[in-house]
């Protein structure tokens, strides 16, 4: 291949779908001198960027509109390689009339990685069916701060939570031939502020212990091949730039042997933004040495700017190489470059596409959002609403009259969160059908209560300082039996919502006038039902504790209001549990329940750091005693065991209330000595228990001294001998049991082939 | 010396002084178990702790006090080794009736050493005089974020204003024969969330570039001899327990020689609070094993827990050797060790105060308020006032009625910070006359303007959600020629006030409900002059634009309202410039002017972080022309300077105005490509000049290459070759000349010895 030719394999182009089927023109999003594709094809081509996720484009003609592509490109360039072609997929494939499913923090809300898995795995269907193979999902980004817009986007603050269900979404995608993207490769959560693409200050150790678990996970034990990098800089490390960590920690020490491609402009960012290069060949230069292989989402560097520095020798084209290489591994593994490789995608195959009139008998046949998927949505949906607080309001029973408040009260989008097709593009088409049914949740409280009076007020905007419908709202609260209050966010990109990427908040006040407005129903004296639909958790103020029930959910997805509603009325019993910390304090931030000691002490500080709702947090309609630990040992505390050994521990969960209820049973581990300050406690384990009313289950949970280890002062990971407390419980602020451990032996140097794990059996009696 | 005199002289213990002169008690604060003083006593005792700053004594009896207890201490032990006495001495002597100054951050605001230096000699003196040996301050944090509570004790956000400020202030004091002590080494300032003791979570470039040049500067030049370590732990490691930080960076790469003391309880903390050690003995090993040589204030874990760790050959004895050497070595400086050693002060050699009947002749007798010490007190609050903004408003000439509204009106501690003696020691003896003059703002604007009638009215307090009081003050400011609304904060420790140490703030919104206050004086449509007293810097919300004027103080000190009063009336042409940036936004923090490009950046985020006002801005009374800019090249363009060179720059600063006024001149680097992110700009310089109407001067400045430099990706200091822009400003947000500089040669490392100043000449013309 010439250099040109390995070149062309590095980058993308932002090329989207024609609305008729035709072969595509770039996009012209965020270019100064667009190339063309006339201009770029002669050499081949890396990649395709959203050919579904740019405009609104019928499914089955935008994969008409790829496969003409593809055929153009393979017919451009001598070799006859196609481009692999990326689309977003983060909470269902970002493309018109696709399904769209809980945003991530629902899925950390639901402890149920078996079920996110489901859900992945349909997604990568469906973007398999027309033509895509690669998606930008999922974000295993650690909560620091709440106040990032990209936080709806995040599964939450714990990273053994991230971790274990970022990696059920990377096996269910990847299952479906979809290679997924772990990012952002890392530290972007922690942007100063919570200010999008501000920069990370974090040391180290924070770094080893939170941030990068989730990424290591997921190289270890989901198959995943392509990871994208971080925009941010760390302590002034641009992770575009930095090769300790795109080639020394990910593919050096953990083996990583698929692509690392580029967040969007980022490498040109790191002339632009950055200042760590002067120009364009410069960004290149330093991105592809630090070990990433793909431009996206079009070409800005790795053209001419990268070939001049190749041609003159400051490059070295051994460099290039190792990026080729790994695109066309990639390409290999797909089938890409299989002889027999056909360009017609399955969704097309029922009509031959090749035929004259294909584009009209084509349209409108391929569907994305098919019933079996709406249904994953759902459970998902209900699975993730998480009752916070309920002082016997609900379930709402039969109430002669609902008055339903609040700006989510009736917007068919508040349900979905910034990386949704609807949101991220078709709200920038507004005359374009939504394509996918958004029941509101002023139509599923009218299904869910037939025999009640529901009346709607929006009471508010979402973030306008309009208080003028208060009136309203407070007239129809007082005339009701209950008032339900839906309220949270407007998902969206770059200042157009209050939560999504670039749309971060000054605080964790609600937006806009709603903590006015909820105030305002308090003071009614009627039973407030405050209902959340967010992207990220708020302080909540007097309603924390006056309110009648408080129901978070986090951008629940097409099927969120249903779900919400179902919890309301009690036909779905509430499971979700908190993936993140509800602030009892709208400032003070960041927080999060992943804190030593002297971030939570009481007493040296004005500030009360306590959360209003901790970390793994959430009520049932039903109850469940915990009851007879085994440690194995003397009471609560277990037998000593060595530093390279595992503990056992038994105990028993009851339903003992009158219906069906999932229990979460959360594994936290304290250590109360070590040689470098530890969290008061962090997630180690968890496994979600369905029992019916009566029944109980034996729970057994093996815990290897593994997972004690954390970064030592000479940067390595150690398990440290000395006394530690497992804490078997319902949520971080509920423990249950607490058996005392007592790790012998030297302190034990652990890699990264350590146990992740803690094994839990459960067994139904 | 056996063990136990050795350790002896290792601890402190917290006696305080009595009221009648007698010798003390040990002081019961925050002690489990005290020990007495005849318990400790036969083996010696290595400090006395706040003999003056304990509870509210004459002067004079406390000095007695002090000798009849050094008296004591030399007779009980059999080398007749006195104690060192400590206290604090931040912004004046914290005595009972001793000068107070203004806080740090008005030090910051005056861009004055000069001045600073002579404020803390006369501090000394003071301390001096009554027998004292060691005052614990300055503080060398770096604000990193406003909310924290103790951001009033700082200098400011800029590490180079930080640093030549605090030279000045140790010089000032050690010229006295004071020991000055660092505080705190390092990182409290950037506590998570500015709060109080929370973890640090920076990485090592951000503590090396940010954090630690100002204590690198005072240990090169300003001869101090005491650091005390932080409270907070970076990335996991206690400050007390850092070996790297406390002996390998300052002792064996800066050369200190001094005494490392601990901050209040801080060893006992690592087992307490950080859960690094297991008990006091694994404290005080840790502690004393990293370098900290004392324990204040009391003794809990370095008398029996590290003796027997000593005793059983756990903990080597060299250890504790090499604490004790230099210890001693300090004492015998201060000649404590002379065989001709008196204790009596040099306050009480005016009366024997061994004669029968000294103690009553005594009384009264030592001032600590001199009117010479008030006079700088004021000159340097005279010089820290910062107008903000003006309308055209000020200075008010002489209206007819002002209505003098606001919490901080008529409070004679508004001018207070948390640390001098009537707020931190005083508030909690009610009944005690507070010791020294403090006008207030009433009193001030009565005196500034005997033609105008002032109406006071309070409106608020500061921090309760009380508004029954709006009413009076918006018919107050109705009835008025011009509205001086007086608002800020009141210091205090723990949460009894709104700034001070463990007195951290949810977010940069005023206090209570001043903001709601200010709003109904600006809907009154009067002039509106917002004056601010206050330990932190506030986001004014729509005051920013619509006051007519905004006039900025930083606890200025017993003399600091008539330093506002003669703002406000012109007496005084206002020179003082910001040392913190005042905030746009009340959340988003953390956020100061020393950021990177993408902290900065306008389009990425919905968060603007524009600052209202920037660090460096403050107007004055006159005008001032920058001209006549010399790079000594072409043009705005330097010649070509090595890497190991120097630049020189000269241009003239003119009075342009009617009056006598300062210009505070400043010199900002920006580096646009760098092998790390490097900040927008950052100070390196600057200089303030005193200008009559119409005269000019030249100024010239000289800047080392050194200047440039900053912690490279291998963690080692470098000057690179490239581009740089000089920056002469009269604020970071108000630049009058770029010089542009091309550095060049190869990447120079440069080491602690390198150049740490831009070299100013002021030719008046």
């Amino acid at each position: 291949m010439t250099l040109e030719e390995k070149l062309a394999q590095l980058y993308g182009l932002w090329a989207g779908a024609s609305h008729d089927g035709a072969e595509v023109a770039p996009h012209q999003h965020d270019m100064d001198e667009p190339p063309t594709l006339d201009e770029l094809l002669p050499h081949g081509l890396g990649q395709l960027t959203r050919p579904f996720g740019t405009v609104p484009v019928d499914p089955a003609l935008g994969a008409l509109s790829l496969m003409r592509t593809q055929e153009r490109i393979v017919a451009a360039n001598r070799f006859g390689i196609p481009a692999m072609a990326h689309d977003e997929c983060l909470a269902g494939f970002a493309a018109w009339g696709a399904t769209t499913y809980p945003v991530p923090l629902s899925w950390g809300a639901a402890f149920d990685p078996a079920l996110v898995e489901e859900m992945a795995r349909a997604i990568g269907h469906d973007m398999r069916s027309v033509g895509v193979h690669q998606g930008l999902a999922p974000v295993l980004d650690v909560v620091r701060d709440a106040r990032w817009g990209r936080v709806e986007e995040t599964i939450g603050e714990d990273p053994y939570l991230v971790g274990t269900t970022a990696v059920a979404y990377i096996k269910g995608l990847e299952s479906a031939g979809i290679v997924a993207t772990l990012k952002h490769f890392v530290g972007y959560s922690a942007s100063r502020g919570g200010r999008n693409l501000a920069p990370v200050g974090m040391g180290p150790r924070e770094r080893a212990d939170v941030m990068l678990p989730p990424f290591e996970m997921a190289v270890r034990e989901s198959g995943v091949r392509s990871v994208m990098h971080a925009y941010t800089d760390t302590d002034g490390v641009p992770c575009a730039a930095d090769a300790d960590l795109l080639t020394g920690l990910l593919r050096d020490t953990w083996g990583f042997t698929g692509t690392v491609v580029a967040d969007y402009f980022g490498i040109a960012f790191l002339a632009s933004l950055h200042g760590v290069a002067a120009d364009a060949g410069e960004a290149a230069a330093a991105a592809l040495t630090a070990g990433v292989d793909v431009e996206l989402p079009t070409v800005k560097t790795f053209g001419a700017p990268l070939r001049d520095l190749v041609s003159s020798g400051q490059v070295p084209e051994a460099v290039v190489d190792r990026a080729v290489r790994r695109v066309l591994t990639q390409k290999e593994a797909l089938g890409l470059l299989d002889p027999d490789w056909s360009p017609v995608p399955s969704a097309l195959a029922h009509v031959d596409p090749r035929v004259p009139g294909a584009t009209d008998r084509l349209r409108g046949t391929v569907s994305l959002d098919r019933p079996e998927h709406r249904d994953i949505s759902r459970r998902l949906a209900e699975r993730s609403v998480i009752l916070l607080s309920n002082q016997g309001a609900l379930p709402l029973g039969r109430p002669r009259r609902i008055a339903l408040v609040g700006p989510q009260a009736d917007t068919p989008t508040a349900v979905l969160g910034c990386y949704s097709f609807p949101v991220h593009v078709g709200s920038q088409h507004p005359g374009t059908p939504v394509g996918i049914e958004l029941p509101t949740l002023r139509e599923a409280l009218a299904a869910e209560f037939p025999d009640s009076e529901v009346v709607t007020v929006a009471g508010s905007d979402i973030d306008t300082p309009d208080t003028s419908g208060f009136a309203r709202a407070v007239a129809a609260a007082s005339e009701a039996d209950v008032v339900v209050v839906a309220l949270g966010d407007r998902a969206g990109l770059f200042g157009r919502g209050t939560s999504g990427e670039g749309c971060d908040a000054e605080s964790l006040a609600l937006p806009g006038v709603q903590h006015h407005l909820l105030d305002a129903l308090l003071d009614t004296g009627k039973p407030v039902v405050v209902t959340l639909l967010a992207g990220r958790p708020y302080a909540l103020g007097r309603a924390t504790h006056e309110a009648a029930a408080i129901v978070q959910a986090f951008f629940p997805g097409q099927e969120g209001a249903g779900a919400v509603a179902g919890v309301l009325g009690g036909r779905i019993n509430p499971s979700g549990r908190l993936p993140v910390s509800v602030p009892r304090l709208a400032g003070a931030q960041p927080s999060t329940y992943l804190a030593a000691p002297l971030a939570m002490a009481g007493d040296v500080s004005s500030i009360d750091p306590t959360p209003a709702f901790g970390f793994g947090h959430g009520l049932t309609y039903t109850t469940f005693a915990w009851s007879d630990l085994d440690t194995g040992g003397d009471g609560d505390r277990t037998p000593p065991v060595a530093t390279d050994g595992e503990v056992a521990l038994a105990f028993t969960v009851r339903n003992t209330g009158e219906r069906a209820g999932d229990e979460v049973v959360q594994l936290y581990l304290r250590d109360p000595v070590a040689s470098v300050v530890q969290p008061v406690q962090r997630l180690i384990g968890y496994v979600r228990v369905a029992l019916d009313p009566g029944r109980s289950a034996r729970i057994g949970v093996t815990v290897p001294a593994d997972l004690a280890s954390f970064t030592g002062r000479d940067g390595r990971r150690v398990v440290e001998p000395g006394r530690l407390e497992l804490r078997l419980a319902a949520s971080s602020t509920d423990v249950r049991f607490t058996a005392a451990v007592t790790l012998t032996g030297p302190p034990r140097h652990v890699d990264h082939t350590r146990e992740l794990h803690a094994r839990f059996t459960v067994t139904r009696t």
